[in-house]
C-alpha cells in the first residue's frame, strides 16, 4: 500500500462526510421527514462510494479538504441511501433489516419511507450545487450530469428494473453483467468519475484509465456481494443473508459456482489495480485507491 | 392580454416540450422502465410549470428557442410527474385515476411505478445538465440548485410529508398555507425562478418581483384546486373528484367555505398581476405570464 495505512487515511474523511451529511439534513423538518432521512443515511454503511470519490479526487490532485470532493462524496452516498430505502420497501425486496437496524419503512411507515427516499435523491443534487461560491460552477454542472446519468433509468434505476424483471429467470453471464453494470456498477464508476471531475483539466487518458478502474471495481464489488450472500450470516452482513437465493435471484454464485465466483472477483481486482497503474499517476497518490480495492475484495460484509 | 393570444403562444412551446421530453426518454430501455416513465409524463397535464418557465424566460429576455429554458421546462415537468406517480401509490393517496388514465402503479405495478418516479426525478437533473455545450454551466448549476431546493425535504417533499401527517387534523390557515407553500407552491415558484435564471444578469429587484408573482400564483393555484375538488366532477378533472373531502384532508374550502375560497383565489391573482407590473419589464414581454395567471384562476380542471 505504498506506506498508506487505510484506516488512518479513512478516519478523518469519514468524519467529514458524516458531519457534512448531518449538517445537510436538519432534524427539525416538515413532519419529521428529516428524521427519517437521517435514520437512512447517518451512522451506517461502509461509505465505500464517498471514499472512492475522495480518494480519486486526491489521486488527480485535489486538496484533502476540497469542498467539491466532499459535496460529491455526500451526494453519492445520499443517492445510494435513497436506493436502499426504496429497494427495501414491500413492493420491491420487502426487507426488514438493513445495516443492522429495522429498515426505514418498518421504522417510519411506508409513506414516509417513500418520501424520505425521494428527498434523499433530491438532496444529492442540492449538495452538488452549494449556494456558496465554494465550488466552480463548471465542476458543479459536471458532477450533476455524471450523477444523474449514473443513477437514472439508463443507470442504477434501470438496473433495478432488470433485477425485478429477472426474478426466477435464468440469465446468461452477459445479461447478469449488464444488470449489475447498471444496478451497482454505475454508481461505483460514477464515484470515480465525479472524483476526477472535481479537478478540471484531468487528461482524457487518465480519465479513461480511472473509468476502467471504476468499472472493474464495480463488478468485483457485486461478485463479492453475491459470494457473501451465500457465505456470511445476517449478523455479519447487517442485512438478511441468503436472500438472493431465497428470492431465486440470478447471482454470480448461482451462475458459475462459489469457487469460480471467488476467483473471478480476484481477477477483477487485478484488472482494477492494473488500470490504476495505467493512469501514470504517482504511486503515492494512488495508494488510497489501491487500499480501497483490497478492502472491496477482502471485506466480510 | 396586450394582444397576446395565449393558445397561439402556447402551441409551439407545448410542442417543443413534448418533443424534448419524448426524446429524453427512450422507449427502448432496461426492463421497460422507459415505457412507464413515458406513460407518466407524455400526453398529459396542463404543462403549467413548463409554460411558466418559458414565459418567465422570455419575460427577462431569453429567445423563444432558448435551450436553457427548454431544459428547465422539461425538468420541472419531470419532477412534477414523478411526484404524481409516487403520490398516487397505495401507501400514499392510493389513487387509480390520473389525467383520465389509470395511474402508473395500476398500469405497470407498484415496483415499476416506484422506479419510474425515481427515474423521472433523476431525469430532471440530467436534462438540466446537457452533455452538449448548449447551456452556460453557470445557468446549469443555478437551475439545478433552484430545482433541488424547491423539490426536496424543505420544499415539495416536505409539503407532502405535512399533508400525510395532517389527515384528519384541523389545521389553522397559517398551517394550511405553509403546507401548500411547500407541497405545490415551491415548484410553481421554482418555475418562475428557473425561467429568470436562464438569463444571467437579471437584476435582484426584478427577480424579487418575479418571486412574489410566483408565490402568489402558487397559492392561487392551490386554492383553485381545492375549489375544483368540490365543484368539478371526475371526468372534467381527469382525476378523482371529492377525494380531499373523502380523505378528510384540510382544504381552503373546508377552512373558509366555498365562496370565501373563490374570493381568496381572485385576490391572490390580483397580487400576482400587480407583482408582474412591479417588475417594470415591458408589457409586451409580460403578456404570456399575465395570460397564464388568468388561466390558473379560470381553469375548470
Amino acid at each position: 500500500m505504498s506506506g498508506l495505512h487505510l484506516a488512518t487515511w479513512m478516519a478523518p474523511h469519514l468524519a467529514r462526510v458524516e458531519a457534512a451529511l448531518s449538517a445537510h439534513i436538519q432534524a427539525q423538518s416538515p413532519a419529521a421527514l428529516g428524521e427519517a432521512m437521517r435514520y437512512a443515511v447517518l451512522d451506517g454503511g461502509k461509505r465505500l462510494r464517498p471514499l472512492l470519490v475522495l480518494a480519486t479526487a486526491e489521486a488527480v490532485g485535489a486538496a484533502s479538504d476540497s469542498p467539491a470532493a466532499l459535496n460529491a462524496a455526500c451526494a453519492i452516498e445520499a443517492i445510494h441511501a435513497y436506493s436502499l430505502v426504496h429497494d427495501d420497501m414491500p413492493c420491491m425486496d420487502n426487507d426488514v433489516l438493513r445495516r443492522g437496524k429495522p429498515t426505514v419503512h418498518v421504522q417510519f411507515g411506508e409513506a414516509q419511507a417513500l418520501l424520505a427516499g425521494d428527498a434523499l435523491q433530491t438532496l444529492a443534487f442540492e449538495m452538488l450545487t452549494p449556494a456558496s461560491a465554494s465550488v466552480d460552477p463548471l465542476v458543479q454542472a459536471a458532477c450533476v450530469g455524471l450523477l444523474a446519468r449514473a443513477s437514472g433509468y439508463q443507470g442504477m434505476a434501470g438496473g433495478q428494473a432488470i433485477d425485478l424483471a429477472s426474478v426466477g429467470k435464468r440469465l446468461s453471464e452477459d445479461q447478469l453483467r449488464q444488470m449489475h453494470r447498471l444496478k451497482t456498477g454505475a454508481l461505483l464508476l460514477c464515484s470515480v468519475q465525479m472524483g476526477a471531475a472535481c479537478v478540471p483539466g484531468v487528461s482524457p487518458a487518465v480519465q479513461a484509465a480511472l473509468s476502467r478502474f471504476g468499472e472493474a471495481l464495480g463488478l468485483a464489488f457485486q461478485v463479492v456481494d453475491d459470494v457473501l450472500d451465500v457465505t456470511a450470516d445476517s449478523a455479519t452482513l447487517g442485512k438478511t443473508a441468503g436472500k438472493d437465493e431465497a428470492a431465486d435471484k440470478p447471482t454470480y454464485v448461482a451462475l458459475m459456482g462459489l469457487e469460480a465466483a471467488k476467483a473471478y472477483a480476484a481477477q477483477l481486482a487485478e484488472t482494477a489495480l492494473q488500470s490504476l497503474t495505467d493512469t501514470g499517476l504517482p504511486d503515492s497518490r494512488l495508494a488510497a485507491l489501491r487500499a480501497l480495492t483490497a478492502m472491496v475484495v477482502q471485506r466480510n460484509n
